[in-house]
């Protein structure tokens, strides 16, 4: 899409990007200390940032796009709007109204149907409500945290981000702020997302920020976890938080899902549902809030063996790719077919590959812009240590390119973090291509002596004892023969066995089976941003004198199918409107009626602006036929057409599902000329 | 359905209800000493509760029903299960498996068509974090509690009334307890549903009960609420809960849902999410839980006609109703019409019984068995004071009558509370019949003196006035008059006013419309607890040798609408196989393939197990003709019939859409039989 003269401006920027790509890979080649590794890719992120916003700066523009006119739609037609707006209303969490819940509800519909069914995946429905060593062992209660300052006086909290930012920006806007300052603030600017809490310290420090309400001084930096505290039952000592992601309650459910699949590898589970962050200042509308519906699939594969059996069905799909390499050497996304990608190992494996080229047909499908459309790959830096790579769909709006769609491969790191806080084994079993001979150590309790010498606590060292690995048995061997002494662990405690309390076994087993942990792969779908950016990529302006704006919402997921707009009020027109109903109810198709006073073309203003894609028009030559014959209107081309009422349940549910085109609504039916437009 | 001879034994229990129910109206009708309505009331309970005892143990019981059978089944094939079962599992919580999950998505499904699209209904999607306000000015801050006794040395948290109960069960176990023990004990569990705090400290006290696990002393029963708290944002002063009732959601939206609906009465917004609610110690599985999805319907109607427009449409469909005056008259629930029952003022309104109507329906649709279905109304001491009337739907299962949904007419208590909060109005507007007269008094600032006199508080000040009532207005007037000063309240400031301040101004205006606070209906359903007794209802036994156990699931809401078994694993069948499997996808049915190697009469026995109503199979002369044929097998009846593969698809739809039942099919194609069961 970029014009020569737009590459030429770009050029120096990606050259300045590629510089330092070139950097950190000589370094990270070189084995270079990690803080001269960090050092190196805090400036590449503040350069890639300066050529991604040139890029969308010189990009042509979307037609008369308005965001504040798109915001006023939503809100006056309650597409959604601010929770608790009586009580003053709290940022990050808003309700969706009857439009927006019908959108939304489509939405997920389409992607149950898209993935649940179509590939046969395993839906759970877990609780919101989760222990806290569920989330310690998945990392979250130590690491799910964002940097905050407080006001040192009256204790407000900032996050420290944002408030240099805000900050920053005020600086700039000031006219007395000299050259050499306003360089420092840009600098500043570009390189803040990549600041840890030191620098973001320093930067407070050295330009002396202060609390933006109160003026009064602020504290360094301090971690604060984004999950909502609670607790369960009545006691307050069993701790508990809202969930952060559904996850979770899918991998703790691994067992019986593997279960319910027979044992098998590959599956999927998948789950919707809600997730919970307690972001410390949330902005952004629908982008960033506190409480949202997420979809969430978890695919269990063999780790050494990635491969998707309906691969070769998407293989030839394109898919605008912004690999790692492209990023660092500066260069621009890329359309290339995933089959291509796979093959040359841009994209780590297939099963990662299948969910992008479907995680893409999905967006398209409910109405994201194919154009504005993009997988970003994650810089080795970006992704968290145990993933092995991580491709985000971002979808660009009018707050710059926004990450939707999260695809990882997350190699085996949940389950093995569950099994370790458990003991709990989360594991499949592999056939092997044929038996293996396998020495086998044992260490085998004499539970009467055991009894005797421990009473109730034998079973639980008989416990102990059957799960050491290997390793720890010959430890034991060793340690038995020379101090004719084991100090054995069980939980906290620890019990001494002599020689007498156990015997080792050794002997050899055929085994048929290997068992394994599964590899995960894991695309995470955030339903309100996808939402959001649809209604984005939904806007139009009328090219006619009143510059109406409307929503050209996908059919497929447009909150009302359709609209029955009477031309008067004139009771012989009812048993037309009736004979309609019944036609939409057969269909299941929803529909609003408007036989409001009001023009017929304001009354289609109305209905275009809250994504209506057809309306149905009864007119009095609708009475003059025998079957009542009626004219259909599509809302983003204003053209009719003239039917007979027993045909319109059908011709709308067909042109909903995407078995026909308008178009070829034209083409069977004649076209009809309104007056009234 | 109760035989002469079941009605002689439950006489002397309907008299002695009798009894007690005529004193309590008795009592009532004196306006006798609350404490003496009380106790009676304490006692008709326990005489109620005797009587339907003994009811449900004489009458005929569901054929060979077996809930640990169920409950096994459930579990095993994963239906729903403990949450973090791996973490030793937490009371209250389930998570829902790929079966349960499927049913419980078909039952909200047909909700929301039953109600939300054939109602035309607002569906909104508010956010399970609510604010701490907003739930002070609902009363559950203060009022929605549960009575628990602390062990003394421990803390352990016990709720007060199963401590009761559990503790008199054992004395009632031990052979050693005393006849006259016995029958205190059996007095106490009687009445134990209408105790008070003071009540069950009494118990506690006079029977000396302990822990049960320490031994140790209890407290007094103290109030504990049952709301899960958290803070939203960081500073940890912004109080809030997880919702207990998704109702408050609809409420404060109100304004913007009138708005939505053009400012018409009456309409209804619907709502389907969580419900939280902290249980001291869930028992009874999915009937008591933590954490559940529930739909509710917020009906707002003008309060001086509750008619309802499609009321004649369900006139003559017949309930079975437990009213409350059959229930102090220790009489049978009756089977009415609803028409009759509204006529007589059983039921208080149109509106409320056309909710009943729907609500039965529903319930039959998605597979409750209407002769274990009762419509109960609360008695007067039960309704929370400000509603007018209320009927549970409630289902009779193995754990006995269990409110499923609750159908109350809740008056203008919710909105005037949240006005009351706000002081934002909620109201609608109702055009009069001809434009009246109204005096208006109105207090005039003069801004020019205020702004002199209050400075920036002035405009605070004219907010103020503004939002007199006209007897606040009359009443400021006579104190500028006598005292020459008034001290207006804002907030919790105090403004000295005088007579320059202010100025009376008297007019008169025609009014077109009057200001109303609607009355809600409301009609809250448990989607669990209705999933649940809808699985004891589908609970069936085969009268063959091996007495297998199935879940006869209506086609409508079952997990899995049909099975595809081949009858061998030769690879000639495959592609009947894949033209089955289009087949059904092109009518977007769900199915199970079961090519494992067990024998055919096993695999059926697995899929009937999971409800799965249609079995699809293939056999060797599937091949012989073209199209192919297959054999579909009715799992209840184990009967089959053989058709096209072309004909399955819109077959089992129509059947799975109740459009065809098993016997049209039966008409349709020749009877197959198997040789296999």
């Amino acid at each position: 899409m970029a014009t020569v003269e737009i590459e030429t401006q770009l050029a120096p920027l990606r050259a300045a990007v590629k510089e330092f790509g070139d950097l950190v890979r000589d370094l990270k080649s070189k084995g270079a200390p990690k803080i001269d590794v960090d050092k190196a890719v805090v400036e590449l992120k503040a350069r890639k940032k300066r050529l991604e916003e040139t890029e969308i700066a010189l990009a042509p523009k979307e037609a008369s796009f308005d965001r504040l006119k798109l915001e006023d739609l939503l809100k006056r037609r309650f597409f959604y709007d601010q929770s608790f707006a009586i009580y003053g209303g709290v940022t990050g969490l808003y309700d969706f109204g009857p439009m927006g819940c019908a959108l939304k509800a489509n939405m997920l519909h389409q992607w149950r149907k898209h993935f649940i069914l179509e590939e046969g995946m395993l839906e759970v429905d877990c609780t919101s409500l989760t222990p806290e060593p569920v989330l310690k062992a998945s990392g979250h209660v130590d690491r799910f945290a964002d940097w905050m300052v407080k006001d040192t006086k009256n204790g407000e909290c900032f996050r420290a981000d944002h408030l240099i930012k805000n900050s920053i920006e005020k600086l700039l806007n000031e006219k007395k702020t000299s050259a050499a300052v306003r360089n420092d603030c840009e600098d500043v600017l570009a390189r803040l997302e990549g600041f840890d809490d030191k620098d973001m310290h320093e930067v407070i420090t050295r330009f002396n920020f202060k609390s933006p309400i109160t003026g009064n001084d602020l504290t360094e930096p301090i971690a604060f976890n984004l999950m909502f505290p609670t607790q369960i039952g009545p006691t307050g000592d069993f701790k508990a938080f809202l969930r952060p992601e559904t996850a979770q309650g899918i991998f703790v459910n691994f067992k019986r899902l593997l279960e319910f699949n027979q044992g098998k590898l590959p599956f999927a589970a998948a789950q919707i549902g809600l997730g919970f962050r307690n972001e410390i200042s949330p902005r952004q509308g629908l982008i960033r809030v506190r409480e949202f519906t997420m979809c969430e699939i978890e695919h269990f594969v063999d780790p050494d063996d990635k491969s998707c059996a309906k691969f070769a069905d998407i293989a030839d799909q394109k898919l605008v790719l912004f690999s790692a390499c492209n990023q660092l050497d500066g260069a621009a996304a890329r359309e290339v077919a995933i089959g291509e990608a796979v093959a040359k190992k841009t994209v780590a494996n297939e099963t990662l590959g299948y969910y992008m080229a479907r995680c893409h047909q999905f967006l398209i499908k409910v109405g994201v812009d194919p154009r504005r459309l993009r997988f970003r790959q994650h810089l080795s830096n970006e992704m968290a240590h145990y993933a092995q790579d991580c491709w985000d769909a971002e979808i660009l709006t009018s707050y710059g390119w926004i990450e939707c769609v999260g695809n990882a491969d997350r190699a085996c790191y949940d389950l093995q973090q569950h099994f370790k806080a458990t003991n709990v084994k989360l594991v499949a079993e592999k056939k092997l291509p044929q038996p293996v001979d396998v020495d086998i150590v044992e260490a085998q309790p004499n539970m009467a002596l055991l009894g005797k010498s421990y009473k109730k606590d034998s079973r639980r060292i008989q416990a102990a004892l059957q799960q050491l690995s290997s390793e720890d048995v010959t430890a034991l061997e060793a340690e038995l023969l020379s101090a004719k002494l084991y100090k054995l662990n069980v939980g906290p405690e620890s019990f001494d066995l002599t020689p007498d309390h156990v015997k080792i076994k050794k002997y050899q087993k055929k085994v048929h089976v290997q068992e394994l942990t599964p590899s995960v792969i894991e695309p995470s779908y955030g339903i309100g941003r996808i939402m959001y950016a649809v209604l984005e990529h939904s806007y139009r302006q009328r090219e006619t004198e009143d510059q109406r704006i409307f929503l050209a919402i996908k059919p497929l997921v447009a909150p009302i199918k359709c609209s029955i707009l009477p031309i008067s009020a004139n009771d012989t027109l009812v048993p037309v409107m009736e004979a309609i109903k019944k036609e939409l109810a057969l269909h299941e198709l929803s529909y609003k009626v408007d036989d409001s006073s009001g023009s017929i073309g304001r009354r289609y203003a109305r209905t275009d602006e809250i994504g209506i894609p057809f309306g149905i028009t009864v007119d009095f030559d609708s009475l003059k036929t025998s079957p009542f014959t009626v004219t259909v209107r599509h809302a983003e081309t204003m053209t009719q057409i003239r039917l007979d009422v027993p045909e319109v349940g059908r011709l709308v549910a067909d042109l909903c599902a995407g078995r026909l085109q308008w178009s070829d609504a034209q083409a069977k039916f004649p076209a009809f000329e309104s007056k009234s437009e």
